[in-house]
């Protein structure tokens, strides 16, 4: 455990009023003896911001929204907390030493602050997809010439790194990530194909956003994730598999050579993977719900029906081919989901977007891995124009 | 993983012609370029002794049976292997510094020959129940003093070793171990109680002997095995747990103060959590059929029933009790297995003279833990008399 008698620990916080961010305040106001705030960062909400930073007594705040920066300075004044607005005082504040940081800001938004977080070294907690899955090859170098120490807080991945248990990836035959299914896994393919956006929005376990929530309806989230795996892990494509797993208790496991399996469990509650983060290499004590076997009383398995859900396929595919693949699949499938949460595509139009713009993007856009993570925008950028152009062979439906 | 190019560790097998010791014997054929064998120690079967010894090239051969000496000098005659006869002979074949043991002798006889092998230091491998059950205080102390390194095989405690992950003991909540729940787990009290020795013979998962076999109907294992992780691990008894789990692929599980959770897994073969011990902290390759979660396609749990199997609840008591019980305790129970087998008691006087034998005890004998092993053989001879005491009490049956 970390000791109460050492030195505080300084954390900065990216993304700090978001649910990840909100778990991560929650754990650092429950452990206010062994930690310092340096820096808390918000996307537009001023109030929530100013609120927490007070709270927490940060040394300061910074908001993406700089139009909401006359409105943090005002609640802050007198408060003690710096108070800054716009993207590069994000990036500023993401860039102030400290041991640990909690980079939890969403979407594109989040790779400039989490790569400024990455180049001052120290333990960063990694909770956006973006860095990994658009730029992972990028991202990871930059992580290795900083000496970073990259902690996955997603709970297959913080799953995985706690059954890896400190041993080397040579150690290790695969690691298998589960799948809960998502809200289709027993639907029939003409089901499937005729799903709006409506009948995705209760997610069996976890409490999503609406982009989240389709890939996880795809197994797109699924198939993303082994993306992210590789990179944390250095772990080959051809060793990553899936399996659903309904419940949602086991997360990830990992086989090693001599055939023993471990695994890591935990109930649905993020304060638990956040806390393994923020204690690492000891263990924060959490009030999370503890899994309780006898009460969920049965766990099954199935394997992934790639026919019914081609987005893991095709996330897989693009995992094996290495290269541009990953960001190009994401691109496009950030389109692809765009177009059905607005109703302009049906449900199977996505996997179709996503595998058409990763065949003609094979032929117009560069095949090698982004070097650099400003590479990677731009051929994300190009993915997505590319995705857009194969709306009109979609399958336009009206509701 | 173990370098091919680094020296030999040298290795000791005792109870090489044993079922633990034969899959021993099969991992270092396999990699015989990384091991080299210092001794091999057998019970009674001279032939199956000298036939592996000449197999692994090993320097020396043991055998308990002092009546088998000859014939293993006439086997080995030539060979290359110093032959010898007799429980000293086995003590110091045990008693050569090597790097690593298997310690996988049955019963009273692998005290003595167990305790040598730690008290040179090096890795101990440890299979036998009888050094932790019988005389755990006194054992660990040996252990610490020779900063010898205990690393359990028995499926359920070598799962624990491997989801602590290194990792230090007071960041441990709970353990918990799995049970298969035995062969009586869906039988009601009526059924039990009438049960016959043969109606336990088929366990399952595993293949074991008659005494464990019983003790897995009765859930003495599970209770035993709660006292032997209390040892192994300096984990307080309240802290374990255990949960029944038929399909016995989950062997054991560490819950950690911030709520997160590992399991060790495996399929039943005993070569996976020896190669874990062999190969520590590297891994070493084994053919042992993978775990496939889709095949086996569910996972259920239940509490056990203290009241069908009160043989679980009275381990546990001992285990809080501390002191002598655990020793009392097993001691009782293997006498009324012994009686049991010979059809002379029904199943549920096991529990009846256990618990007959801890009451007696604490009134006769030395309450506080034996302080040496040879205090705990005596504790435990003192404690077979007066459960032998019990018989007139127990329900005879005639069958």
């Amino acid at each position: 455990m970390v000791s109460p008698a050492g030195p505080k620990r300084s954390v900065t916080v990216l993304g700090a009023t978001g649910s990840v961010g909100g778990a991560t305040v929650d754990l650092l106001e429950r452990h206010s003896d062994r930690f310092e705030v340096e820096a808390l960062v918000g996307g537009r909400d001023a109030a929530a911001l100013a609120e927490v930073a007070v709270r927490l007594g940060a040394r300061r705040a910074a908001i993406a929204d700089e139009r909401q920066g006359e409105e943090l300075r005002r609640l802050l004044d007198g408060s003690g907390v710096a108070a800054s607005a716009g993207p590069q005082a994000v990036v500023d504040a993401a860039a102030v030493p400290v041991d640990w940081t909690m980079a939890a800001i969403a979407g594109a938004a989040g790779l400039a602050p989490t790569v400024a977080a990455v180049r001052r070294g120290g333990v960063v907690a990694i909770a956006t997809k973006e860095c990994l899955v658009c730029a992972g090859t990028a991202f990871m170098a930059e992580v290795a010439e900083a000496g970073a120490t990259l902690l996955p807080v997603d709970s297959e991945h913080n799953a995985l790194l706690q059954a890896l248990g400190g041993q080397g990836i040579d150690a290790v035959e695969t690691m298998t990530l589960t799948a809960s299914g998502g809200p289709f896994r027993t639907w029939d393919a003409a089901r499937i194909a005729a799903a709006r956006p409506e009948d995705a929005l209760r997610h069996p376990t976890w409490s999503m956003g609406a982009k989240i929530t389709i890939d996880s309806a795809t197994l797109m989230n699924k198939g993303l994730e082994l993306i992210e795996a590789h990179h944390i892990f250095a772990i080959a494509g051809e060793r990553l598999d899936v399996v659903v797993h309904p419940q949602s208790a086991i997360h990830g496991l990992v086989t090693f050579r001599d055939g023993a399996v471990t695994a890591g469990l935990a109930s649905p509650d993020m304060r638990v993977p956040i806390a393994h983060t923020l204690g690492h290499p000891e263990r924060l004590a959490t009030p999370a719900v503890r899994l309780d076997l006898v009460a969920l009383g049965q766990f099954t398995f199935e394997a992934p029906d790639l026919a019914r859900f081609p987005c893991l396929g095709l996330a897989r595919s693009a995992l094996l081919a290495g290269g541009a693949a990953a960001t190009v699949l994401n691109a496009a499938n950030e389109v692809a989901v765009a177009l059905f949460l607005a109703r302009r595509i049906g449900f199977m139009d996505i996997p179709r977007i996503v595998e058409a713009t990763l065949d003609l993007a094979a032929g117009r856009l560069p095949c090698a891995a982004p070097a650099t993570v400003e590479d990677a925008i731009e051929l994300d950028r190009e993915s997505r124009r590319i995705a857009s152009e194969r709306l009109p062979e979609a399958q336009f439906r009206a509701q």
